[in-house]
């Protein structure tokens, strides 16, 4: 027996709501099996916590969660508070604390969904964006001069080192060499943002040239590249990209997908050093929370790529089976799919089919 | 009769070709109003100047162009140069040298395309982006350290200045304030970006509750919008945007217009003390270069700002309606939009429609 111990922060909005579904689904999923168990550790942290103690969570919470085997989060975030404090607070240390410097986001459009892209359809899109996930756009570094005078000058340093490069780069390359057609592509804006992304074409095809000969690569710029997914998103295998180039394309890609309710994503520390963390795309959505109609696709993708990782692949292809037959039947949809299904009503259907096929 | 000074630098690649389709269609045009005349210089600058004279443009290049009324401009970039070279030797620094703070980019699925977003036709997206043009994240401010060794890091800073700021923002407001619904989104990034953009974001609302209590106003992230684009493109009236977050949107605003091929943009130095200048979204597009099939309606629509911006809106209009007329019709179309016409086919077809209004 497998006992995966696991940090569950369920954070703020729907994030409580996805959470709670996705681990309803999870412990039916190990009792059908038999040969894994979750123990769970809930953390309540979040913008209700930072209103009561004035911080996200305790001081020493990096290293409450350093023990566990994995991390399932929700989302973070809530109005009134100011998102560069509830962010810093708590997701962004942890993904820099823990070193998940590649955050791997499918894009696939799912069976029974429909994309809101004319004339795609399930099966045509179907690749990875890996993002770097521990520097770049989102250094931290920065300051304000003169503040509120005419004359205030506002920087941000926008922050890349060879190894946080190299060690995003090498992943997206070993992804790409394992997938159908061996493709790379990078996201950069070397053409406008003279320093940085000069540096990372450099890297990109030195790795390319010297370490994946085999691997077709190719840069395009990010603008570019937000129009070609929605114009051509047929052509990828794996994209990598940098901390906010990534950001933007997976919510695009989110899109593509037809619902950004659905959009899995997994923060994956590869040395497995630190434990990796597993949230969906998706934000905290104050203006459906406490309804009980969010998507819980978006956590159960994700909690399906932390089955992956645990090493129980069969599993995550199991769920994710039983989340396309579901969405396929179309009888039980979250109003972001345009039906009128709960959470729960959704990931009942889930449940049933995964006892169906264990039957 | 009004006699316009025009600086022409059809650039590289398809440029060349959408420019002189360009220029075709203003000669007729003045010669049907009879009004309006204009006098083109052309300037060969670019990246074949490059190879020959190791740089983009005569030093004094900007000094040159000062002199004229207005700028059009077809492409920049080319294989063979790097893109941050051409670019930063002519195209950013007429941006900046001329403080065309205001990047102007209507999104609007013109009559007779067809948007690759299922089940949007034309007249339900039109809206405008107003992109900061001169700082932000293209500040070429930067450097390396530690060169090609393990431990390089590279820094770019992103800078965003008050004045900068409020310039753009304000003039957004004062756009908004005149659209149908009056209705203002700015694009941010505060939750990752944790120095500029909740300044960004400060600017924003500051201007919006002080002088313009009457547009409706809101902040959304980049990663969000951008998906937003794809999902409700149809809630926007005007959305204003830094430098990159402007160009990221107004290519992906392209795409959902059917092609970036048929994207304009106005490079609008507001106070007029400076030349604005005329240019298509798209790029040099190598790829098709040269083969006369190139769409030359971004080229067109953007001369159609020109003519706006030289206080001749009827004769922008007839541009466009001459323009939608033609695609409508469906007869007449290049390649990107599925046809087998070619350049010189869809200026004649559009000239026609143009005669026949005049006649
Ligand atoms: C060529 C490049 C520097 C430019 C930009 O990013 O500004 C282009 O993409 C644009 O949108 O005008
Ligand atoms: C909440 C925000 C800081 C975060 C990010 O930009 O990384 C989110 O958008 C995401 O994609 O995980």
């Amino acid at each position: 027996m497998q006992t995966v111990s696991v940090a569950v922060i369920p954070g703020d909005g729907i994030g409580i709501e996805t959470v709670q579904a996705a681990r309803r689904l999870l412990d039916r999923l190990a009792e059908l099996d038999g040969g894994i168990k979750f123990a769970y550790t809930e953390f309540p942290w979040g913008c209700a916590y930072y209103t009561q103690h004035g911080e996200m969570a305790p001081k020493d919470f990096l290293s409450t969660l350093r023990s566990f085997e994995t991390i399932m989060l929700g989302a973070v975030g809530y109005p009134g508070v100011p998102d560069h404090v509830s962010l810093w607070g708590l997701l962004l240390p942890i993904r820099r604390g823990f070193e998940q410097y590649v955050n791997m986001r499918p894009v696939r459009i799912l069976r029974g969904v429909t994309s809101p892209l004319r004339g795609r359809n399930p099966g045509d899109v179907n690749f990875v964006v890996i993002r770097e996930n521990t520097e770049g756009e989102y250094s931290s570094m920065g300051g304000r001069l003169h503040t509120g005078f005419p004359h205030e000058v506002v920087v941000q340093n926008t922050v890349f080192t060879r190894l946080g490069t190299e060690r995003v780069i090498r992943y997206a390359y070993r992804l790409a060499a394992k997938a159908p057609r061996k493709r790379l592509c990078g996201a950069t804006k070397s053409n406008g943002i003279n320093w940085a992304m000069p540096f990372w074409d450099e890297v990109f095809n030195q790795i390319g040239e010297t370490e994946f000969p085999e691997v077709e690569r190719w840069l395009t710029h990010i603008d570019a590249l937000a129009a070609n997914f929605v114009l051509k998103p047929d052509v990828y295998d794996v994209v990598v990209a940098s901390n906010l180039f990534g950001d933007i394309l997976t919510d695009l890609g989110g899109a593509v997908m037809g619902s950004i309710g659905m959009a899995p994503s997994a923060n994956i520390n590869p040395e497995r050093k630190y434990p990796s963390m597993f949230e969906p795309v998706h934000g905290s959505a104050p203006d459906i929370a406490g309804k009980g109609i969010a998507n819980p696709v978006g956590q159960i993708w994700s909690s399906s790529m932390m089955l992956d990782h645990l090493g129980r692949q069969d599993l995550g292809e199991a769920v994710m089976t039983a989340v396309e037959d579901v969405l396929e039947e179309g009888r039980v949809r979250t109003p972001d799919l345009g039906g009128r299904s709960t959470t729960n009503e959704m990931v009942d259907a889930i449940i049933a089919r995964l006892e169906a096929r264990f039957r």
